[in-house]
């Protein structure tokens, strides 16, 4: 096929395969995906198959039968479809809280005990707790604008923690801190509750008359907050998933005291959900949902091409944390060892990406050149915010040229020469970032992850491959208890000595890796080898 | 084997194969990779030769033939080694002027010219230019001690900039830019230094009194600092790729300024680079250099094992933007599609990741039980910079637990769980944090970059693929000088017809996208159809 005509063949199938939802201010591009005409004829009964199982799904069907759950985030937006009143009251309820509840804050009506207002806002919570809080924090947030200006601890990194505290500095005493964890016995996040607790107690503030908690009713976490007095509770349900609860308490707590717009977000997500059920009467009428052309997207690239890795590129600053939102939301989703009749079957998509143009800089070489294996989703919003001053003009009197002019040249440039190149991509453009279609963006990705999970038949809403990490965590600082101990009378004595003494012989490994750390932190004593063995090393000792 | 012979002999391969670097503060475990004796055997005389052939570029072979240049980011720790004196010379001259610079802005001897001292600083740049810069202010900034607070512009969003200028508001007025490009050409810096100039003039400053320039002698940008007269100039070389930058200037400019510690940070790397030559004369000797078995164990997991993707987890916020680091600098110079020989080979190693154990609430999930395909590369420090309170303490008496522990404990446990389903990882491990181990950690896997390439046969100093996109970006924008020059006059008109009017029917995908955006953003008039189709749209008139 010749230049030209190889041109007029993608134009004429990118006219064909775009999917333009106006009142979303959605458009969906497929046609880089290279799916034929007979691909896509493949999907239409698993697809219809798909869309049935959602309808189950969002009628309250045990969706999630490994934790006997139902799977109910799409409630959140539209509380009406919920299956029992109770929930769509607990909704609606929570909903008119956190309304009333941030214009408290933001009045002064609650306040912290020394001055008249929060500035601040510290999110102490981790995965599906932080990751949805810190996009649309990042996404949407703007320091002329928000009420409170928005951290978070989202690890158990002491240095990382006291980093954020040294940050906040005198702000302290005017920072309200949002608790996020579902049981309250998520380490990291009680880690993070400690620490803040303890910070503000050194800088003689009362901790509870700053601390608000997210969680599960009657959760370690909630009864703490009961017992001490904490300023309020929202509810986590045991419907709502952590990767999924950005439209739950999880996500509207911290952004509408930022004093972002979570109505329109609630909005937004609610159309998108309204346009993604489209396709259980007509087997061909999926072909126009942009989540079920994502998930078959995805499933083609997946299983029939082999390039099982999605590089995810927003043509923008505030969405720079939207592939680790994605790489969540979808590799917690659909990386699974088994699907739902027990088979072994190693689902998966790799998700990573930062942003372009920048990423263009640094890896978009090999993409063009080097290793396949990977397609690319491109994100854009048409409109920019703000157009900054001129940064060139055309031949003679020609109208100014913008920096988003050059971002924009520079997405369609790289998606030209990744396709010159047989490397697929899908393109999402979005009219704008705001609050309303960022619940777009983020519903749209709940739904394909769903749809996707159908079609390959995995629970789409656990995560089982997560305990044996923890488990093995666990073991590890038991260990260490048990060496503590040992330490704190004896001799001194080699990881390996020590491991046997305390009935984990089989551990050394483990336990030599636990002293060099205690050691270099100077909680035990270290005796070098002469000869500088690092393995013949001898501990003893226990300091505070 | 049983589990407890299996966990012996994974014990006796780790102490055999642990790397243990004590002056640099750095420890390698490459034991969980599976490297077998026959296949470490294998890699003894192409790694000789690879070792041979580093030699030969530190001496000042022309080792980026496609763009006649040599490649001496080692000189710039050891300028000593340099294959003239006049290289030598401009690396210790510079080392001088950015030192003097650094402390008359301290010290207020430069200053702004409204204020007794400069406050912030604003890095203009993109990919090297920014990347290593971003990835050491991170690091080791911190708001207690750091003498400018670091801001950046890393891409061409206006909306970006706009909010980075937000948050700067009126200290803008004490905000010091540092301008870095090699030729003054690339879009996205030059857009941020016509953003953030227009930014001073609006606020009423003089950029020149608050601009420093790093760029090639006689550059575009270089001429633009000369003739307005800014504050300082300081050099790029073309014998310094922007990705081995660091420790050039790019690097050392803005980290002096911040107030770090430039002369740890080229001790760090002057001491790994000469702890990473070692290997040429005995063929085993390669074995106890990290960067090369980190090379081996590279090409090993690409080639043999065909799991050509490394996921970076270090367990320190600090190290969050390690990845994206690491991701250039090992994407952009081995992702080729070429050998040295012309040979089509298409290499590369997918690099991504963001920091433990957060990411074990993200994405651990699929690495564990979902598809495979990767290795995990786990970076931990050995001291925590502070401990923070007790989060709680083992049985009885037992000593304290802190949140260091639970670190080491999650990245530990992810360790072995993956190791359970025979996943592979390297671990990397550095005493501490600071700038001698991060020149440590850059110059080990600048090395490593230069000994795989080396093992494969590739040029890993040029980016060819890069140049496709950046065409294509330009006749993206030619374009849009075309339609806007037609759209100012004649009737409104359809993409395809406006196309076909600026003989460029066969773009008329890339001319649809083009008006949409300007149409979303107000710069033509839009004239839609009345049966809602997207591509019978007509535009017309050009708004400023």
């Amino acid at each position: 096929m010749s230049d030209r005509s190889s041109a007029r063949a993608r134009w004429a199938r990118y006219r064909q395969q775009l999917i333009v939802v106006d009142h979303l201010g959605l458009r969906l591009d497929p046609s880089r995906m290279d799916l034929d005409e007979d691909v896509l004829d493949g999907y239409d009964a698993p697809m219809a198959r798909a869309l049935e199982a959602m309808v189950a799904l969002e009628a309250g069907a045990v969706a999630n039968p490994d934790e006997n759950r139902r799977v109910g985030h799409y409630w959140l937006r539209a509380p009406e479809r919920a299956p029992d009143t109770a929930i769509r009251q607990a909704v609606l309820d929570t909903r008119t809280r956190i309304a009333a509840f941030a214009r408290d804050v933001h009045e002064g009506t609650i306040a912290p005990p020394t001055a008249p207002r929060f500035t601040d806002l510290l999110l102490i919570g981790i995965g599906g707790s932080a990751l949805g809080p810190q996009l649309v924090a990042d996404a949407l947030g703007d320091p002329r604008r928000d009420r409170l200006a928005f951290h978070s601890f989202d690890n158990t990194d002491p240095d990382g923690m006291d980093r954020t505290l040294a940050a906040l500095g005198d702000r302290l005493a005017t920072t309200l801190t949002v608790v996020i964890s579902k049981s309250g016995g998520t380490a990291e996040t009680r880690n993070g509750m400690l620490t803040a607790r303890a910070a503000f107690a050194d800088a003689g503030h009362d901790f509870a008359r700053h601390a608000v908690a997210i969680t599960g009713d009657g959760s370690a976490l909630d009864r703490v907050a009961v017992d001490d007095g904490w300023l309020a509770r929202f509810p986590m349900w045991d419907w709502v998933g952590g990767r999924t609860s950005e439209t739950a308490a999880v996500g509207l707590v911290p952004a509408a005291l930022q004093g972002l717009d979570v109505h329109e977000m609630l909005r937004g997500a609610a159309a998108c959900d309204a346009v993604t059920r489209r396709g259980t009467g007509d087997p061909r009428a999926w072909r126009r949902n942009p989540a079920a052309v994502l998930a078959a997207a995805w499933h083609h690239a997946i299983h029939a091409r082999r390039t099982p890795t999605m590089v995810v590129l927003p043509y923008r600053d505030r969405l720079l944390l939207l592939s680790r939102y994605l790489q969540q939301l979808i590799m917690e989703s659909i990386g699974k060892r088994h699907d739902r009749q027990g088979q072994e079957v190693e689902e998966g998509l790799a998700v990573y990406g930062n942003k372009g143009s920048t990423d263009q800089h640094a890896y978009v070489q090999q993409l063009r050149d080097g290793r396949g294996g990977f397609f690319t989703l491109f994100v854009e919003s048409l409109v920019d915010a703000t157009s900054g001053p001129p940064v060139g003009d055309g031949d003679g009197d020609a109208p100014a040229v913008y920096a988003g002019d050059h971002l924009r040249g520079f997405r369609l440039g790289t998606r030209a020469a990744l396709d010159e190149r047989g490397r697929h991509s899908l393109t999402l453009t979005i009219d704008r970032i705001d609050a309303y279609h960022l619940g777009v963006l983020i519903a749209l990705h709940e739904r394909a992850v769903g749809l996707y999970a159908e079609l390959v038949d995995i629970n789409a809403y656990h995560q089982p491959g997560v305990e044996a990490g923890k488990r093995a965590a666990k073991d590890v600082l038991t260990l260490q208890a048990k060496l503590l101990g040992a330490l704190a009378e004896g001799p001194p004595r080699t990881a390996d000595e020590l491991a046997a003494a305390v009935g984990a012989a089989d551990q050394a490994e483990t336990a030599w890796q636990t002293l060099e750390a205690l050691a270099a932190n100077a909680r035990v004593t270290r005796v070098s080898t002469e000869d500088g063995d690092p393995f013949g090393a001898r501990y003893a000792g226990v300091h505070a």
